[in-house]
């Protein structure tokens, strides 16, 4: 059973009622607490030591990755994060510094975005850190962004580049709140994920989700720096880098394939693409936007190149693999 | 450093906003994100095996555990919790079935409370199941019951019977939702918290965050039948009885220190003193209510029986003691 399945089975019969816009299954839950015209996100996530990170890296990118994650799941739903709470799992006083310098890259990250980081609980955990954090925000009713929008004949969009991002993106990454409130703003996105599991993983949430499928063109696929890195020192048999995987797979595969690129997938009207590009290109220059592909009424996920159409088996990360 | 202290050093400088009405230090935060003539609360709270809880334990007491502490947050607050999402930390494929039945109990706690599950995550942690709660709710604004109300005079009363609850409450113990919101819909309740730490420290953590002190009366202290027992089979030697801890302290000292009673403890006027006992008697016959001192202007809290007076330096139960 891997983690996709436990949850599946987790969350079959949960609790809920009229005021669950979204329950388990989107990036956040919304739910309608009264605010007016809009209602309130609601999500958590944990990053654990040897899981998530390791015992060696600076405790300030361990609390910006924790907060990130979480903050990027707002982003995908096009919401704003207001306050978030944060529960701290302790192996011992040994590691209360640790603990420490992890909370200064998280408060330096929530200021950033103007979360209010408004409780913590500290807990012993046996032998590893663990930070779970939760985080609420609003977004407007008429602005939230689901994944279940997508519509045949959309086209599909991907932020920045793909794959590789062990090399360090992981801890460092930015969330695309800024990107996804103005695309909400602009546009009509019909559909829209964070890519924490990986493109072909997440993009199969999106057309689950919306009941359609989708064509990914191959060479449209932006492949990271780090992702054509990590082929070539696998090419040339460099296998001995720290912290790199034994056998980095071939670039367009990791890109297809690779977790938390915490990038944004989206889809609108394929007559919204040209202008989106236009307007994106002006609004954010330094970060790319590429057009990778659309939506298609026919079920599963197909890769087109050179050689012809394959269907798409590999599935994202499963951080249970 | 203690849980305490290293709390205390986390949140010295937390990122917050004007949105915030009370950030880390009560029960819960409480923000407001436009509610009308409300504010939103939000708890995290976790319970790790080896820690909260033993392999051997029913799984849906754990999962009833781990919520419950979280509602109980509300209680102190007189609010009402609506949403919760859960992340749980798994060891392995092994323990999922742990996993489901404990998410039985939860759902279970959820649906009598009309608590809706939103959501959950799954990650790993290596040899130790945890679980982590998020819940948000709402209170009204002139019915929110902080810790830092109490003023000298009030009288000081305590729900249930204290002490003892490892011999099983702490796994089973009910949120006490109604009576606080009852309590806070009838009375003028000053300040407000549940008992998590023990007596001693949590009655500390109302007079400080109140700038007064606290007089108790030793003899109107409700001691546990648990507690006595326990007490009872320490006096005879019987320290092997399973799970049990090998000196449990006179029944007295477990009532003011143990931890995990999750009763409430609050302070009203004196004036109300007599209306409430008359009204509580009717409306929860079955909980005893206990007034068990008054507030002083004095700092520090006493405990007075027929020998005199002391001042009480026992603190509550420290998770890392």
């Amino acid at each position: 059973m891997n983690e996709f399945e436990l949850i599946a089975r987790l969350t079959r019969s949960l609790p809920t009622d009229p005021s669950v816009v979204l329950g388990a299954g989107d990036d956040c839950a919304a739910v309608d607490l009264g605010v007016p015209d809009r209602w309130v996100l609601f999500k958590t996530d944990a990053v654990v030591e040897g899981v998530h990170f390791t015992s060696d890296i600076d405790p300030a990118r361990v609390g910006h990755k924790a907060l990130a994650r979480c903050l990027s799941d707002f982003a995908a739903m096009a919401g704003t994060p207001t306050h978030a709470v944060v529960t701290v799992g302790l192996p011992g006083d040994s590691r209360a510094e640790f603990v420490e310098a992890a909370y200064e890259g998280l408060t330096r990250l929530a200021e950033r975005y103007s979360v209010a980081v408004v409780g913590g609980e500290t807990t012993r955990n046996p032998e590893h850190v663990f930070l779970s954090i939760s985080a609420i925000g609003t977004v407007r009713k008429d602005r939230c962004v689901r994944r279940s929008g997508a519509e045949p004949g959309d086209a599909l969009f991907v932020t920045g580049a793909l794959g590789g991002s062990i090399a360090g993106k992981h801890l460092d990454f930015e969330p695309r709140l800024e990107e996804a409130q103005w695309l909400a703003g602009s546009f009509d996105v019909h559909a829209m994920i964070d890519l924490s599991d990986g493109l072909a993983g997440d993009l199969q949430h999106i057309t689950r989700a919306s009941q359609v499928g989708a064509d990914l063109l191959k060479s449209a696929i932006p492949i990271s720096r780090a992702a054509r890195l990590l082929a070539r020192a696998s090419a040339n048999g460099d296998t001995a880098v720290a912290g790199l995987p034994k056998r980095p797979p071939p670039a367009i595969v990791a890109a297809l394939t690779d977790g938390e690129d915490f990038e944004l997938l989206f889809t609108v009207a394929s007559r919204d693409a040209v202008p989106l590009l236009d307007a994106w290109k002006k609004k954010f220059p330094k970060l790319p936007l590429g057009c990778i592909g659309k939506i298609s009424a026919e079920p599963g996920v197909r890769l087109r190149d050179e050689h012809g159409i394959r269907t798409l088996t590999e599935h994202g990360f499963v951080h249970f693999a």
